[in-house]
């Protein structure tokens, strides 16, 4: 047990929570202002459920023995987390050349909580505005048992670790993913694109604008997340050592060579460079450096941020062309960029970083760059299939999506009986423009409870 | 001395005192859009002037050495924190157990002033929409220094620690009050109730609507308040150790139990479960794992939580029965939920875990249950008079709130002289509705320095 | 190597990381409605291309050893930080007495890249509204090469340090400044007033009304300031000591007591205390114990603290004087403020701190007070005339402001095709009020792609 270590991995852990509110913020603010609080409910809602879920079986799912294959840990094995409390630490080694633990177990069960937690919140981007609250919730409890407690165990269950044997994309492919790229990136990309096609288009999608109702919101939450993401990837060094430090730079000036590749392509393109273009440049480079955070160089690290800006920058674009409405893209930024900083890392890698691994461009031939084709393809596929199910499942049995009279209306009165925001009380004659939330719902003869119940 | 656990402390520190910005939003976008910055400072104001006699005399009030009875600390004996440069550690501990304490001094010094400050703060909910600014900063600094200070000393003073005598509540009575759900939020919430009776009802309460005008900055403030939790809870356990990382988990947990067991409330009852039901959930599991968050196992603390936002859903709606104008519910979440929490201890504490202490519902008996009731109770009723008198006395020297025509004004613009949003720059025909501050400033005969003045 | 000092200095980085998207927020709310993407825009901008530019040639600048007189580190020493990979730790000290570094290199590489970021951003207050985005860019990435970088240098490099000799500051003057009054605070408020000069004031400055859009967004910006300035200055101790602990509290302190200094003026000469002026206050409390809080008791903290709300309170208002459009105060609050701190430590400096060294008022004479005094006209001016020389030639060059009537339409939308805010779809009659982004490109005749690219 070391203190510093366990300092640095409870501050991570608080980090990484944090990202759920401002993935939020940066989902609330792309949506029309009628759609605000749906967006930001289904973070909050998948904050909620799998932070219960994950103390139940989802931790022992992920980081529990082995039961055959690598696919699976044992649900039961912790269940309740109860045989955890008093752990002095986790035998055997997250990386594989065998890291000792040196923190309680339950920091890294509560570290490990907020991937699960924010995966499946950043599937929400994709199905914006038309998803109603109650069948979101059911989906986010089924796909995090179906989908992302086995994928963490795939990827992030050492063999010796808290599991004697863990997954194969860890142990026998060994790929690397250092902080999530295959596991949390393609993992919810994939998800995001089979759900989108499951609930259908947006009425108006492609003809109606459908702006960012507010532009700041969306900033603020890229700098909530550009911030905890140094949790994120250099938490995932489960030390306050070299490793850590190196992480945090490569995190840090590939976020920046990001930004600055988004907004060329969209100043050589429209002319323009955009504040909603460097959020989503800021987003795009924590993407793609999460899985080659620990195996690049800072120069490896500018050359991926760069390509992931300009990639992405083009690939939010294919939505239009192909007919499938991923509304704030998670398949151009997190699909995308995950993808590319999977594979970057079978490129990139360079031996004289604490991954030790040499990629295609160092000499390291196309050993690694093979693994990491094949754990991301496998991941994509596996998630893409199951969402698909999953999705349809629910939409047969529950009305999974509102009907096209409440998306006129707007998601959030309908849904939730509340809208985003009521100005009326400045001043001004009769509120005819930001109708608040008392006009609007006279207006649709509903009452409108939006303070806490006076029931 | 050791680095890992200061680490720990001095980070706490930093995110519970980011949640008084975070609690200012989480009211602010409560009230109307006119009274959104009266609102905000009163959480600012707070911070400002309770940091300031911290240093002075309030961390002596609480942590010096006793002046008899367990009631007091000697209020000169760290005047100034001067004698405190350089100490390296506290001597004894904080825990009844006897943890030695291994950070400065000052670090503890830092991380405790963050409690007084919140906990004053949070008092400002109940008078929303009406304070006096002016008279709003006296009450803080009277309230602090009359009941804060010394009730810290009852709950958070133990023994050998800095003060070699300490506080009634943690050395005699041996009630178990992790974090705070007495000194914090048992405390808050009293102060609440009786400075609600004191200054009076706002103008159509139970008539009018006053409906938040701004959820997505009630979202915004109950993430930050999420995210600080952290260091206030695991903060407490002053090291970075397994007991830290344990709080660390039964905190996350509870917080999502609770939003899920308010907004299943809702559901059932108004048939629509809404964003701010969300926010507050969080805000009230949260609340109630504070006491409780060292001495619970995870599922006890899934049952806390999942209670916790029952019973707080309900509470909010006894303001509108009683006829108490409680704005923004400090009684229903904080005062409730921090009786339920610490009374919960009682009953699910479990010597499994690092308190070491078996609840009712664990074969422990009534030993534990009686002493956290008779000491939330003391807690309680020691706040609920003081406040009343304070508040009393105010309100007849100073007029305390403000005249009936500047509440339909809006408290922003008659007292601070501004007002929250100004859109007309964005263009439209005289913004006759987010009327703006100029706008309304002439509607009012005013002049509205919110640019810093030009004196 | 110490895993408790690193944890502390990687938490810090992200908290100064952090300080940057607050700052965003902080201006952003500053302005028209019309102008705060631009606003927001410059501060991402300065994060994206800073970062890069640090890791490439900044950082060797800054610490690489010294090339002549304390003026310069070498440029190439550690250029793309490749060489830097798996160190263990600096030799030599930080402080002048030598504390040795127990930290990664790459903990300090981030760490010190914050404050290059940082700095930057903080420039753009003083031209907002007017400054067209690709010019300021190229700015960014100038004035960081010429003027940050070589400051850092003198005042941030010790010799024995990562570079066997250092900065002239830190090393030969001996001036105290601990976290950056000289190096960000006088640095960036000296080119704030050249870049002001250069820009010109906006289209009726003095005359028409200019006031806040937002101002929670002012207030959560200036949380988020305070939150993560205690990474700035508390982490600067490189370490989780007594020392960073001291820090803590000075810093705490100071920013109280300056909040409450402006309030009082404000009060007392304009008879309101707004919520600007104590979002302001605590920038300035922040800003002015920057270089001192290492050295100073608590006592004197608040001294300073107090004195930097009234003394910045006042100076805003200069500009309306002199008649130069620092449009958000930069120079009354940084310039200002970092110049009465830098001096305050040699008034204020007590041999009880960690410092060690007596000021005036302790009985140190004049000594440390000429060197302070010399620290921060030498920064100044340089900082001044270098910004001059490089404003100038970018607007000869590149046309650095927007035409005048774009300025009246906004900033926004002419540069960056974006307004903040569309309330529309919350109902009304045709917008007509909260004018939309499509209703405002219509006026304008212009197409506005706030979507990401449909291309």
């Amino acid at each position: 047990m070391d203190t510093g270590d366990t300092a640095w991995v409870l501050a991570s852990a608080a980090l990484v929570l944090f990202m759920t509110p401002g993935l939020a913020l940066f989902y609330g603010g792309m949506v029309r202002a009628k759609s605000v609080l749906n967006m930001m409910m289904m973070s909050f809602g998948a904050l909620a459920l799998i932070s219960v879920l994950w103390v139940l079986y989802g931790y022992s799912m992920a980081f529990g023995d082995d039961i055959g294959g690598g696919l699976l840990g044992n649900p039961l094995e912790f269940f309740g987390l109860s045989a955890l409390l008093g752990t002095s630490g986790l035998e055997g080694g997250f990386q594989p050349e065998s890291l000792v633990f040196t923190v309680p177990s339950m920091a890294f069960v509560a570290f490990q909580a907020m991937f699960a937690i924010l995966t499946v919140a950043l599937i929400s981007g994709a199905v914006a505005d038309r998803a109603r609250f109650g069948p979101w919730m059911v989906f986010a409890g089924v796909w995090a048992t179906l989908v992302y407690f086995p994928v963490a165990h795939w990827v992030f269950a050492f063999d010796g670790a808290e599991s004697e044997t863990g997954g194969w994309i860890a142990n026998d492919l060994l790929a690397i993913d250092f902080a999530g790229g295959t596991a949390v990136h393609i993992n919810a990309g994939a998800a995001g694109l089979a759900l989108a096609l499951v609930l259908g288009k947006r009425r108006g999608f492609g003809r109606d604008p459908m702006r960012p109702h507010n532009l700041p919101l969306v900033m603020i939450g890229a700098g909530i997340l550009w911030f905890g993401w140094f949790g994120f990837n250099a938490g995932s060094a489960l030390a306050a050592n070299g490793q850590a430090a190196e992480v945090f730079v490569t995190t840090l000036v590939a976020t920046g060579a990001a930004a600055l590749g988004w907004l060329l392509i969209e100043k050589l393109r429209d002319g323009h460079a955009t504040s909603l273009g460097a959020a989503s440049g800021v987003v795009a480079g924590l993407v793609a450096i999460t899985p080659a955070c620990s195996s690049v160089t800072p120069i490896g690290a500018i050359l991926i941020g760069l390509v992931a800006g300009v990639v992405c920058a083009l690939a939010v674009g294919l939505k239009y062309r192909l007919g499938y409405d991923d509304s704030l893209d998670v398949v151009g930024v997190h699909l995308v960029g995950g993808l590319w900083g999977t594979l970057a890392v079978g490129l990139f890698a360079s031996a004289s970083t604490t991954a030790g691994v040499d990629g295609l461009l160092y000499g390291g031939g196309l050993d690694q760059l093979w693994r990491q084709a094949l754990g991301a393809v496998a991941v994509l596929v596996y998630s893409f299939v199951l969402t698909l199910v999953i999705g349809v499942v629910i939409a047969k049995t529950m009305r999974f999506r509102v009907a096209e009279e409440d998306e006129v209306t707007g998601i959030d009165s309908v849904v939730h009986a509340e809208t985003g925001y009521d100005l009326d009380s400045l001043g001004g004659g009769g509120g005819s423009a930001t109708l608040g939330n008392q006009a609007h719902a006279e207006a649709r003869g509903m009452t409108v409870p939006t303070e806490r119940s006076r029931a």
